[in-house]
């Protein structure tokens, strides 16, 4: 195993360390999409040219004290095998995009789990914060600094009219996608979901499940996320979004009281069942996991258990990843055996807490 | 409450106390149908013959051992509301026929439960034994101790040619029915139950599945009987049972091993979620709990709990139906509350043995 990759392993996700507030806002994401000048964009980039971002990045990373200077991870995506890209994918440091690079890619990694520059993913850098609860002002704070860092080291591709510019038009201008991880299972329950995603669409903001493909979406999840990125200030759309989530929340508290007040049992019955299952199962989907994690999460934020803390179900959610499991194991295992395992995980780690 | 009804709601159905074997056999009974001579049978009967049959029964069980003279029940059923016949129905005493019975109906039960006579059902009398386990022999010598006792006070129709008259010519003859309940999950799950049902239906006997409605069975339970009644010394025809019933625990238990060996936590799954979800869930409609009952009752079978015993699922697949529920709350509850606290029941029940 790749020794970053390890110390990676080692250490919770930074994104799902339980943050503030009452367990709704999972987590905040900024990132700024940024491009050398004069360097053509990954897509069209040679292997020379590639190979010179990666090399600026690195210098850049190196002496970046946001990046933790030299403690920082910086990988080399042909460096990795198949288990340790899953890997990086489920601590949402890698993207599809960087993993399938048509040309020599990277990721650098602060020490903290909480920075890191994706490299000739679409742009030549991608530099992104991720923290958990809602919490997008101290993402911006962070993301901006380290933005100053690399940009007083590297020359970034600057119109004066347009400002950043990006391989991707819907990114040009501020280069900055804000994004905020909801858990609204409240909604979802009461019916209410599709009215509310159409009311965020109109406000033209963009909303997507998180688990699952195409209009399923498993374990209630919600990324709701700017669409702008031209015209308006980083701080302005910040604030926009910000008001919108502060009011989805809201929405989503009222759900879950409503819930409880019409039928408690039927919500203790979800909650419940959802135990039993990961307390009991010998095998267990991905799927089955994401959705019963789910309901517990509803239970714990709800105080429904004694011994059951976010921090455990944060670690569950990342730990049940077919990358995570594998990687514990020390090997590739076929799809059945991952499923023995990942029950396995669950009775050890909700028996004794229980 | 009826004071006679609340004796029996003190103890454990007699069927249901662990009998020998391995679980696979739940219960064995016989019932032989008898008729006074010269009286219509209930369905032809008025008021005052039917009254006549219910006086000599009485009469004759407060003379009988077996049914342990006066210290048995004797119900009218006329005194008993809807929900002390629910509970008789469930712990298999009354019939729906006896219940519905168009002329005035009753019950004898001995002081063990084991013993019971239904007055006015299809016949004058149905003599019945029910016992736990595969134990054909002690429910026939018992209830032809019976039949010796009952006899010598009342004459019975009889016919020298066909033998003892009833109702349904189905019946005539010996007037026996032999059948005993089994477990049958193995053959279930590896799809072997229908072909298995076909068989035996061709020896001439009958099977059919407990519990639910049509070809659904729930909680994998069947109860396998003999047809024939005529022609055949009753020592004759519990034989033939016996052996087809003694092959069938044997198909059983090698339809249990193969899953074992071929798919050992397909198998441990199926078991823990079922505990998980009687563990832990705040709503259980009756269907859903039988269900997992069979799954738990496996799972004991197959020595896979510690702390959970045959007569503990004994006691829930009782306490389970709507009549006990109701009784034990002392009021009648509309579906939806039944299941809370029947999820309440399994809940405290497997928790204070977990």
């Amino acid at each position: 195993m790749n020794q970053e990759i390890k110390r990676l392993l080692q250490n919770p996700a930074s994104f799902l360390v339980p943050g503030t507030g009452d367990g709704i806002a999972i987590s905040s994401r900024i990132r700024l999409s940024r491009n050398l000048s004069c360097l053509p964009y990954p897509i069209a980039a040679g292997k020379e040219s590639a190979a010179r971002v990666i090399r600026e990045a690195e210098e850049g990373c190196s002496r970046s004290k946001t990046m933790g200077r030299r403690k920082g991870l910086f990988l080399k995506m042909d460096d990795l095998d198949e288990l340790e890209k899953l890997l990086l994918l489920e601590r949402r440091l890698a993207s599809n995009e960087l993993l399938k690079s048509p040309v020599p890619s990277a990721l650098a990694v602060s020490s903290d789990e909480k920075v890191s520059v994706m490299i000739n993913e679409e742009d030549h850098l991608r530099l992104q914060v991720l923290t958990p609860g809602f919490e997008l002002a101290t993402c911006w704070k962070k993301v901006n600094t380290l933005d100053n860092e690399l940009g007083s080291v590297m020359e970034f591709a600057w119109n004066d009219e347009l400002g950043y510019l990006t391989e991707c038009p819907t990114n040009v201008g501020t280069g900055m996608r804000a994004s905020v991880m909801l858990h609204l299972p409240g909604l979802v329950m009461s019916g209410q979901i599709d009215p509310t995603i159409h009311g965020i669409r109109k406000l033209g903001l963009a909303v997507r499940g998180i688990c699952g493909e195409g209009s399923k979406n498993t374990g209630n999840l919600y990324q709701v996320s700017n669409q702008i990125t031209l015209g308006e200030s980083e701080e302005n759309i910040i604030e926009q979004l910000s008001a919108v989530i502060r009011q989805l929340i809201e929405y989503e508290r009222r759900a879950r009281r409503a819930l409880l007040d019409r039928d408690r049992f039927a919500l203790l019955d979800h909650v419940g069942r959802a135990f039993g299952l990961l307390q009991n199962s010998y095998k267990l989907s991905a799927d089955e996991a994401i959705e019963a994690l789910s309901a517990l999460r509803t239970g714990v934020d709800l105080g429904l258990f004694q011994h059951l803390s976010s921090a455990t179900v944060n670690e569950l959610f990342l730990e049940l990843g077919a990358g995570h499991l594998q990687m514990r194991a020390g090997l590739a295992l076929p799809d059945p055996e991952q499923e023995v395992l990942r029950a396995k995980l669950f009775r050890s780690k909700l028996r004794e807490r229980s």
